[in-house]
Order: structure tokens, then C-alpha cells, then sequence
């Protein structure tokens, strides 16, 4: 190599250094953005694909273990009913911190219900979600949230989230 | 060339495609993003232009076709009356899907009124956006949004453009 | 330099433009995007850094000027308060115009506050940022938000903001 291919060499691989770190977060956040359409069409299967196989879902209301836990409240009369009269999974731009093959990142969501011919906010939570690259891609590893009705675990999940941390201990 | 300038050759190649995706999507996001405030704000040229000039808008409440059609809504006298009053089109995070020179893209939205001194969601929106990359940039060619009311055809815009596709035929 | 290599050069110093490029815009994107979090949680230091020292920050309840103004704020019993009783600074995505070393941006924020047993929209603002790439990062020199309760600036901030200009005068 001349001195000038040795520049070139190192120019190159610092771009694609750059550049994979800015495909990792464009992966993550389409990846957590796709949830509330997913959520709202009963895409089961494929919500249930946002995470890992053995990947965890607690939303307060309740709290999932692997992706046929995460399929079946899909499926569930409860949330098939939300759909049947109008639901909207709202959830807000969300904030990552890669880190090598793991990341974090938090959002806002609402969700939102259709009841008798009105549109109300039944809760706002706080998400803090825990991901890990995988051979099929990122893939979260745990969702946990929790109402912000005063719920103390709530601006914990937001901080640890919005820092780029795990989640405190009782929701880890 | 020399066989490392063959390789770097390879490498460029490589990262100009890679660095043309992720450009894509984010003209894309960006464009859509923009959506709200221009309504919000009454800008009816700059909204109309996120269409393509034969652009088709249906939100589920008047169905238009071309920009002169969405900047006349947007210069409607309902429109300007809810700008007078207070409104916010508050629109989610976009999911992008690129495919060449075409792409899907899926959001919900709220309709925040201020009405008697309070803020109401007025409707919450499936919205399934078809793009094309024109000689202007990418331009929106469809944007079907459907209340989420129990409308059987919401829940069909979440799926198909959370997972790319074209709308179900009664929306296309 | 052989012919080869000049071409290699040029397109080297192309793509790092190009990167760089969405690298501020991300920055930024990601920035902004923790503020409901940091506020929700009551991260007043890490909150008050999303501005320069000096920055501006009128929320059309009360104006800030500087860190320490914006960290009280999050301090205050008020702010406290909230965080007690369930509140969710649900902040829309973002909206991102650089020129160099500065950048303007907009979004919709609601304010979501547990009260009663139920969630209710307190307040849709619209916002308009302006920013300056500073030695920690790209960091805010002013947000100006009006509620859109029918206020006239707030349409202003918001078109403005989506053109990627400064904000009107009276809120300058």
C-alpha cells in the first residue's frame, strides 16, 4: 500500500464504523416504532417478533414471558376488543443508546380508546426497553412499563431509560 | 487499479448504497414529520406539496385528489376555524418501509381540539402513506387514514404499512 | 496520487459530508426526543444541559434563562408535583433543519396529567427550537412554546419552525 491508500484505508474503516453506528439506532427505532400499528391491527406473530424468544413484557398491567405470552394477549378478548372498538396504541418518538450488541431506549406511550363515541387517554405510561442484536436482527430483550399515575417506579424507568441504563431492580 | 484499489473501490461502492438507504428513510421521516405543524400553522402550499402534484389525501372525512384539492382544505373554513380556536394534529413517529424508488410509510395520528378551555382528542387516525421519489424529492402519491372508531379498514392501514405493503383495495 | 486515487478522494470527502450530515441530524433528533423523559422523571441537571448555559427556554407558563433557571423549574413544588400525582410530557417527534453550525426545530408537545383517577390533556403546545453546535454537542439556545389554545404565535412557531427559520420577533 502507498501512504495515501493507508489514509484512504483508515478513512473507510472509520466510516463504516460511522455508519453501522447510525444503522443499529435507524434499526432500533423502526423496529419499536412499528409497535402501536402492530398493537392495533392484531399483528400478533409479528408484535410478538419484536422481542427475543425468551423476551420479557411487563406493562403494568400485566407481564409477559416469551413471545407466545406476548402472542396470546394479542389474541386475548380483552385486547381483541379494544380493537373492535377503536383503540390507538400511541406511542412517542423513542430515545436509544446503543452499546456494542446490547442498547436501551425509552418512550412515552398512550393509549387511547374509543368509548361511546368518544376518544379518552386510558393511561400514559413510561417504557424502558432493554435489546440485544441477534441473528435475526435487534430484538428486545425486555419491555417494562409502568402508569404514570404516581407509580414510583415510573420516573426510575424514565431516567435509567433516558441515561442509556438498566432499569432499577424491582423491574429488572 | 491495484487489487487494493480494488477492494476500496468495492468498499465505496458499499458505503454510497448504505448511506443512500438510511438518506432515503430520513427525507422521508422528515418530510412526513412536517405534516403537523404545516397544518397546524395553515401553511396549505407547503402541506399540499408534501403530495406529488395528482397526490390522493383520505382522511377518512373528505377524500382529496391533487394539491390544489388539500391546499383548498387546508384554506377551508373549518380548517382555519379550528387553527383560530386551537388544534394540534399530533402525529406519532413514522415507520418507513424503502423499496427503490417507491415506499410505505405508517403513523397514527391524534386531533387535539381546544374547545370550552379544555384539550380533547377529537379522533385518533390509522394513516398509510405511499411515497415515490420524484425530481422534487420523495413526495407522498397516497395518505388513506382511517378513524379508529371500529372502522374494519383501520386496523388493515396499521398492518399493511407497518409491514410495507400496499393498502387492501378499498383504500387504494 | 494516481487518476484512481483522486476519484477515491473525492468520493471519500463526499460520503464524510454526507454522514456528517445525518450524524447532527440524529444528534439532535435524539437530544430533543429525551426531554419528556428527563422531565417526567425530574432529571432537572441532565434536563437544563439539553440547553447552553445561557439558553432561553419560555414555555408560555413561565420563561427561563439559563441552566439554572430551567433546573429550579424542575425542582420547583409545581413540577414536584406533577411527577407525585402522574404526568406525562408526551412530546411528538421532531422536526430537524442544520445550517452549519446552528439548526432550528419543531414539535408538538401535550401535556398529560394524571388527576382524578383519569388522564387529561392539560395543555398541546407548539415548539420551536433553535441550536448551536457547542464543544459538549449540539445543545439548545432557546425553545419558545405557545399553547394552542388559539394563541396567534403559536401558528408562527410552528411555521417557522417546519421552514427551518427563526421564530417571529415577539418571540425572539
Amino acid at each position: 500500500m502507498t501512504l495515501q491508500e493507508t489514509t484512504m484505508e483508515d478513512r473507510l474503516a472509520l466510516l463504516e464504523r460511522r455508519l453501522a453506528s447510525l444503522e443499529d439506532e435507524r434499526e432500533i427505532v423502526q423496529l419499536l416504532t412499528t409497535y402501536g400499528a402492530l398493537a392495533d391491527s392484531g399483528s400478533s406473530a409479528e408484535l410478538a417478533a419484536i422481542w427475543t424468544e425468551d423476551g420479557v413484557y411487563d406493562n403494568d398491567v400485566i407481564s409477559m414471558t416469551g413471545r407466545d405470552q406476548i402472542f396470546a394477549m394479542v389474541e386475548s378478548a380483552a385486547h381483541q376488543g379494544y380493537i373492535a372498538r377503536g383503540c390507538a396504541h400511541f406511542n412517542g418518538p423513542v430515545s436509544v443508546h446503543v452499546d456494542g450488541d446490547t442498547a436501551v431506549a425509552v418512550s412515552h406511550s398512550l393509549m387511547v380508546l374509543h368509548e361511546d363515541g368518544a376518544f379518552r387517554i386510558n393511561r400514559a405510561t413510561a417504557n424502558h426497553w432493554q435489546l440485544r442484536r441477534t441473528e435475526e436482527g435487534w430484538r428486545a430483550t425486555a419491555r417494562v412499563g409502568r402508569i404514570l399515575d404516581g407509580n414510583e417506579l415510573a420516573p426510575l424507568l424514565l431516567r435509567t431509560g433516558a441515561l442509556g441504563q438498566l432499569p432499577p431492580d424491582p423491574a429488572s
